[in-house]
């Protein structure tokens, strides 16, 4: 459409922005320094998924995460309680697991360099000296030990001894999935990819359908409002001529005879059985938790997105995809989810690329977020927010 | 031969330098603020050329060149202009062409992010948002332009928006290559090679023959004043003594029997119908244009020369080798003059790499400039020079 | 173990720390600008180890030898005595050997970019330039001189224009391998490894034999005192209740039935016929040299063992294995030697690698000296006073 302003009082309803607002400066998303500054304040401050529980199911077993230039070791207590510290022995500072996953001895972590042993809680029980000095106390000498929460089946850590409370880092009340039990869900499919992107860059491409139309045709015919380039009704500030509007152009939701989101619109797996009519109708449940997921439920299966920032323009992406156990039991062919998602997120991906291209240019200073960009402003005060905490 | 000082009053006409004069500090060439610098003051400043114009012929014909981290966008516009804009939507700065070459759709150019659409000029026709901002201005959301020029069928950019006037860039009247009416000219032969060595150091070894006799064996024999070390008859102090003496190893030009710079020294394609009896007799017009090419015509081809810096320590450098319709038209092997550049430019390459590489030695501050070296002088008076503009 | 206290007053005769010790800061293990600090006051500065003196034999052999990003040419005198000179021309600083190794014409060191000349002592012969400037004169003009060293037959060289006195960078009088008259030996094999560790890692994981009986089974049990986790009998606290066994485990020395270091306690060579009683009882003297090299002797076959910074946790190792000339004349089987070396060198490459990985750890300031690694103790103390020196 050619560009027209408009002096109509807009709805009160109405989501978007009414003011052409300044998006964070280009050089935040290459710059070495703002990198730097955003794992210290952002991604070593928040909680970040790591993986399901069921990969560190049996008592003793271990998983090793990186984050930045961070190494954490995930372990399984006797008592099933996981813990996490940082994988780095007190002595001389050698990591203490080199695999990513593993099961550790009964006696407990053993540093592979002097033998220095710890109990699983991160206790150092014994050196290998013959006699330390005297003013030498284990208790000072314990694992530099980090918070773990499980969550519907799903682990995820924090660097930070303090970090925020858990269920505040998602954007919705974390009870929103309920309904799909998480917790008791199977992994039928991962996969992983390589973005040279800033990871804003991927968060700011999550948040807006602007550009749905034009970068993920299939997305758009099944979800139809996503190809009107908005994201609920209400992002269009003539909402309320269609208020009324069944079609799925107007309501959202998926298109008509669709139920899932696959290839052709029908399920792949089970149905979950506790899902309300709203749930199915919607065809999708999105809930994010910055900086490191999202997670989607369909009503079939669910995604967990997880990022993780490998550079100030590199960007890894994990995708797991979590089905009824009955699903993987009678051996169903998901492979129209798993490749519906592939394509929308590799033209994700791809865009993002083209996105991350552009933004070295010497004059261009930042951007603008026009109004269905309202979600990408929530975004960008959220990570100003976070820059500037103490 | 040894060396011996010299009391002796030099001519006036003696173009060498008398005194020994330091060269700029050895950490120019490898130190990285110094090539950011440079960059900004150096590059993102003068013309820079791009492409033969042919390149970019028809209505909607863009191409993408990349200069540091700048992208830059030209096309050629419906009334046959060739423009160029950063290659950055001005919406959230994705890059709007991806390719190197290709052609834009009638509509314009169309950000593939959100499809916001800008004309050939640059101007924002639309965006996709359903309705701006009241205080959104298209106006204020032109792409970036920048300036083109069209030289003899050359294609001309500059990063600055005042760059300096462009026949300034050049060390002789551009009107001294008319007579080979360079925009009817074909390309035959391209070639493209990374040095590893700092931009400044490919001038350097461009701007003096003292290497000559040691380097290219060949070349000097071609050119038996190259062979003397000098690239004049007045380098030589004693110039005078042979003043009135024709051989070419005085006059300079080509040894007797050759007539063009190929292997066996015979013209590889059509002469070219305009030059003067003085042209033949030099065997080569060098035309240079700081930072970025050098243009070289013989009698039946020429040659562009393009530098691009890669890094502190890395160049690319790529060669057009021109020729008039008729040769190519005439299937001539051209590659007698194509294998002889090959073989000076790969020495010249090697020996750069060889310059480079004994630049970091703690004690060597900086190098000295002999008396042949004059022109060298004149290139890191030019670059002091840059560096200081405000 | 378990940890215990002592309130005992430990004997005067004791070698280990009788306090806990803390260790430099984790980040001088990873820093960048450490890392430049390092190169600058340590390696930059002290005696570097570069090969036998046999690798540079004939008159007018050369090598070149590079560390951190300085490039040294040394070159075998007409008078046999071995120069070294930074590889770098003084006209405009182009490398003069490309080679690691080679011999120079008669004519002397010939820069290859302009062909300057020089003498094997350094001093400027010749120029390619007609008439230098009056000002110029050669003798400002000579390479740029370095200390050289021949001892035993090892060639060393200092970047330092006077470096300390040579002998006092070793840890123990240079005589004390007399007996082994290394330079009478020949090279019979070579090793090269490159390990993802700190240099500092590699020295301090050197200096104690804490992590040997875990890391090092095999050498554990042919010098059974390291399978104590000590190095010298004095470095355990009750030395006193072993005073008088005579078993190796607390007198030091190989395991009965053992003479040298290979994989069956066997020796591989000719035994060196000079060696006291106590060198054979002992079974290795190790002499170390701060920064670049340790020299191992044993009864029938000698170490030398370089290392090299390449990055701030990147370090090259290099093996010579040194033999009497009878013993290769013979063409004896060396492999018990070799391979044993490779084992056991290969189990500290792998444990400096896992020391490297935890020491990012973000609360991990620093790790702890234990009672063992008093050693660690005086190489640490070592790093400071280099760093501090003006």
């Amino acid at each position: 459409m050619t560009i027209t302003r408009s002096a109509v009082r807009r709805d009160p309803g109405y989501l978007g922005l009414t003011r052409s607002i300044a998006a964070l400066p280009a050089s935040d998303y290459f710059d070495a320094a703002q990198y730097a500054r955003e794992l210290t304040q952002i991604w070593y401050r928040n909680w970040l998924y790591v993986c399901r529980s069921s990969e560190l199911r049996e008592a003793r077993a271990f998983r090793t995460f990186t984050v930045g230039n961070q190494s954490i070791l995930l372990v399984r207590g006797e008592d099933h309680v996981a813990r996490a510290f940082h994988n780095t022995c007190r002595h001389r500072g050698a990591a203490l697991c080199q695999a990513t996953e593993g099961r550790l001895p009964p006696a407990g972590i053993v540093c592979p360099y002097h033998a220095w042993r710890y109990s699983l809680r991160g206790d150092l029980l014994q050196t290998t000296s013959k006699q330390p000095a005297d003013d030498f106390d284990p208790k000072d000498h314990s694992l530099y030990g980090l918070p773990v929460t499980e969550w519907n089946g799903c682990l995820l850590v924090s660097l930070a001894q303090q970090p925020p409370a858990f269920e505040k880092g998602f954007d919705l009340p974390i009870s929103r999935l309920d309904a799909w039990r998480m917790d008791t869900l199977t992994v039928g499919h991962r996969s992983r990819k390589t973005i040279a992107c800033n990871w804003k860059v991927f968060w700011e491409n999550y948040n807006e359908c602007l550009h749905c139309p034009g970068v993920h045709p299939r997305l758009a015919q099944l979800v139809p409002i996503f190809g009107r380039a908005i994201l609920e009704p209400k992002d269009d500030p003539s909402w309320q001529d269609h208020a009324t509007d069944q079609d799925p152009r107007y309501t959202g939701g998926l298109r008509d005879g669709a139920t899932s989101w696959t290839m052709d619109g029908n399920p792949v797996g089970v149905p979950f059985p506790d899902l309300t009519a709203d749930d199915h109708k919607s065809g999708h449940i999105y809930l994010t938790g910055l900086p490191s997921i999202f997670v989607v439920g369909h009503m079939d299966y669910m995604r967990i997105v997880r990022i993780l920032p490998l550079g100030p323009e590199l960007t890894e992406m994990s995708i797991e995809f979590l089905f009824l156990p009955e699903t993987l039991a009678q051996r169903r062919d998901i492979s129209g989810a798993v490749e519906f998602t592939q394509i929308v997120m590799g033209e994700d991906a791809q865009i993002c690329e083209v996105n991350q291209r552009g933004l070295h240019a010497l004059p261009h200073e930042r951007g603008v977020l026009m109004p269905e960009e309202y979600v990408i402003q929530q975004f960008q005060d959220w990570v100003r927010a976070e820059l500037a905490r103490p």
